[in-house]
C-alpha cells in the first residue's frame, strides 16, 4: 500500500487525506484528526484505516487546498550534523571537525511549519538553508540492530533545515540556531515506506531563486538512515511520529565565497526524487 | 495563591492535585486531566480553577499515592550547559570550554520520569547526576526581555539532569547523553512562582547514598533564570508548559578524582530549598 499522507487546509477547515495525481481522497475518522494520532495507533489498525483510505474517492482538487506540516507536534525532531563528506569537508573549512560518532541535534518541535509556508527571518543575520531527506518513526524503537531498523519507518518527506548561522555557531551544541519559529518546513507529505525502494539512492536539491546551490544522492551519507536509528534508539526510544532529519549535502550559503545568506524574498526550493518538493519564501 | 502541584496515582487511577501538608486536594475538571492541560489554559481560566483548588480539602494522604512527573509530555525540555562558575570550571579540567554564549541542549522529552521513580542504567558506563533547579513556562515568550521574564514563569521544580557521560562526549553537541530513558526525573511537584520569592537565593544539594556531592546556591548561576528566557525567547517561542534545567553547579561524579559513576543500587537525593525534595534509585 503506497500512499502519500497530507494535511491540508481547505473552506477554512482543516484535513488530513493521501494525495492521488493531482486529488486528495480525505480521511475522516474519529479520534483521528491529525498524522500524528494516526501514525500513533498499533499497526493493525493503523493498516486498516490506510486500506480504506487507499479505496476513497479522491475528491478535493489538491490545486484548491493549502497544504500544512503533515505532522503537528512530533516528541523528537533530531537533526544530524555533518554527514554528507562533501558537506563535512565544506564545514572542516569553518573550523568544524568532523566528530567520531554521529552528532545530532534537535530542532525544537515548534519550529515546525508547512512545505509552502514563509520562513520568517526573525533575529539572525546569517538565515541559510540545507535540504535533507526526513524520515517518520513508525514503531516503537529500543536498541534496534541496524539489519531491522527498516521496520522501524513509517515514511518520508522533504525537510529544509533552515539555519541561523549566527546562533548556530555561538554554541556546540548549536540547537537554538536550528530552532528558529517557522525554520522547520516539512512536507509536502509524508510518503509511506513502502513507496522508496531505496532510500538511500534518491537524488535531492536545493535551489534559491531558481540557482541550484545543493545537489547530491542520498547514497552520499556517512551514516544512513539505518545507522542513524540504531544510534539513536541505543540511547533512548524513537516512538511513533518522531521525526528525524538525516544530513545535508554541500552547497550551503555560509560555506559559500563569499558567503551568501537568505534575505527577504529570496525563494528557496527543496527537492527530492520520489519524495516532493517544498517551496519558501524568505520574509 | 501558592501552589504545590503534582500529578499522581492511587488505586490504579491517575489524578492531578494540590499537596498542602500531607495531604493532597484533587483537582477534578473535565478536560483538565494533566497539569499539562491546566497550564495551557488561558491565565483567566487557569487562575479560576487554581483558586477552587485552593479551597477544595486535601482529602487523600500523600503517602497513599505515588508522585509522577508533574509534566507528562511539553513542548521542549531545555538544559543549559556550564551555568555555575564551579562546574564550569572543573569541566575545564575536562576539556570543556565555557562558551560564549549559553549554551543550550535538549533532555528529549521521552527521558521524564516520576520524582522517585528508578533510573535505569541503559548502554552508559559512564551514568552521573546533576541537581538542578527546573522552571516551567507559563505564558507564550518570544523576543521577552530580562526586565519581564519573571512574568512568563508558572513555577519551579527539581531536576536530576541524569547524564550518560560517554554519549555525551561522543559529539559536541550531547544531547545524546543527556537523554536516556528515566534520565529525566522531575518534581516532586511544581511550585506556583507566587511561592518562590527570589529563585536566585536557593540552596541545592545533591546526595549519593547520604553522602553530599553538590552543594550550593541558585545565586551562583552565571545566566540567571531571566537572562536565559530573555535569550531563548530571542530565536524562538516558548510555550507554557516548556521545561527549562537551569544548570548544575560543581561536584559531579565526572569531575571528581577518581571518577566516580553511578552504580546499579546506588540513590541519588536532590534537594532544593523551598521546592522540595526527589530521590531516585538506580537500576
Amino acid at each position: 500500500m503506497i500512499l502519500k499522507l497530507c494535511r491540508f487546509e481547505t473552506q477554512g477547515s482543516v484535513g488530513i487525506g493521501a494525495v492521488k495525481d493531482h486529488r486528495i481522497a480525505p480521511l475522516q475518522v474519529d479520534d483521528v484528526r491529525t498524522l500524528d494520532d494516526l501514525i500513533a495507533l498499533d499497526n493493525d489498525h493503523r493498516n486498516l484505516i490506510l486500506a480504506n483510505l487507499d479505496q476513497r474517492e479522491a475528491s478535493i482538487q489538491l490545486h484548491d487546498v493549502r497544504l500544512l506540516s503533515p505532522i503537528v507536534r512530533p516528541g523528537k525532531y533530531l537533526g544530524i550534523g555533518l554527514n554528507y563528506a562533501d558537506h563535512a569537508a565544506e564545514a572542516a573549512n569553518l573550523g568544524l571537525n568532523k566528530p567520531n560518532k554521529q552528532t545530532w541535534f534537535n530542532k525544537q518541535t515548534s519550529c515546525i511549519s508547512g512545505p509552502f509556508d514563509p520562513v520568517l527571518r526573525g533575529n539572525t543575520v546569517q538565515l541559510d538553508y540545507e535540504v535533507e531527506l526526513g524520515v517518520v518513526i513508525g514503531a516503537v524503537a529500543k536498541n534496534v540492530s541496524v539489519e531491522r531498523a527498516r521496520d522501524y519507518v513509517f515514511g518520508y518527506f522533504v525537510a529544509n533545515d533552515v539555519s541561523a548561522r549566527d546562533f548556530q555557531f555561538h554554541s556546540p551544541t548549536i540547537t537554538i540556531g536550528k530552532s528558529f519559529d517557522t525554520h522547520g518546513p516539512i512536507g509536502p507529505w509524508i510518503v509511506t515506506a513502502d513507496e522508496i525502494a531505496d532510500p538511500h539512492a534518491l537524488q535531492l536539491r536545493c535551489l534559491v531563486n531558481g540557482a541550484t546551490r545543493q545537489e547530491a544522492n542520498t547514497r552520499d551519507m556517512i551514516a544512513n538512515i539505518w545507522e542513524q536509528i540504531a544510534y539513536l534508539s541505543s540511547a533512548f526510544t524513537l516512538y511513533p511520529g518522531d521525526l528525524l532529519a538525516t544530513g545535508t549535502p554541500s552547497g550551503v550559503g555560509v560555506a559559500m565565497s563569499p558567503q551568501q545568506f537568505l534575505q527577504p524574498g529570496d525563494v528557496v526550493r527543496c527537492e527530492i526524487e520520489g519524495v516532493g518538493t517544498i517551496e519558501n519564501r524568505v520574509e
